[in-house]
């Protein structure tokens, strides 16, 4: 009963941020995160340390596309014990450049969430897409 | 103490998977996953599903390098608690490839394990690089 309780608890941080993401509120991407989370994105740097690095990176991003963002999580695998928890998932993601085309690709997700005082928060995320080691580009047309 | 002596075992398991790794050993590699290991790779596909499938992409990775590889782990942060665990890393990685020439780049991983039947195993691993938004390319210039 525990466990099906801290995983509701998941899923709805999980559902929060998700939902903060597609409509680029970033108050309410960065309550969903510790303090001195790690995080490693799919672009730009190896890695951000620490909410307002975090911050000033998902504000940069939003750049890259107009409006709503797509972000559509794929069956996440979620695990908990104690005060850890992980998941891991295939998203879609992608929304309209500002010359109105649309993009969007599969990438992956994985994060890593601790209880801290009562409270679930991700303390490391870690996205990415894949790259092809012929051209050296990253493969944005790959499915699941 | 139960804490110290599952973060000497987690640490144990990521010392053996890396010396594993650089060696080519991929019965070693495989004795740290759990057969249902659902794994993010930095190349060619979106996910890899089960140890076989894993280590056929294992086997065709070792293909870029002559030699052993080179796959330094830089200050894992590693979290546990009950049966879960989780680590994240910044590393070296690369080795000599066919035509003689040396490579080599920061990579970013995620590791996170279960114990099964008293065993810490790997259920989930993220490896990447992050590419430039500009130019598509992977970012294989970076530095923490």
């Amino acid at each position: 009963m525990k466990t099906t309780t801290d995983e509701q608890s998941i899923r709805a941080l999980l559902d929060r941020w998700a939902q903060a993401s597609r409509v680029k509120d970033l108050d309410g991407i960065m309550a969903c995160y510790a303090p001195d989370i790690v995080a490693f994105d799919a672009i730009s740097q190896l890695q951000f340390k620490g909410v307002d690095a975090y911050r000033e990176h998902w504000q940069y991003c939003f750049g890259f596309m107009e409006g709503d963002m797509v972000f559509d999580i794929h069956d996440p695998a979620i695990y908990v014990d104690g005060d850890l928890a992980f998941c891991h998932y295939l998203a879609v993601c992608g929304g309209t450049a500002p010359d109105g085309t649309e993009q969007s690709g599969w990438v992956r997700g994985t994060i890593c969430m601790r209880r801290i005082d009562g409270q679930w928060l991700t303390v490391h995320e870690h996205f990415s897409m894949p790259f092809d080691p012929e051209t050296m580009k990253v493969a944005d047309d790959l499915k699941p």
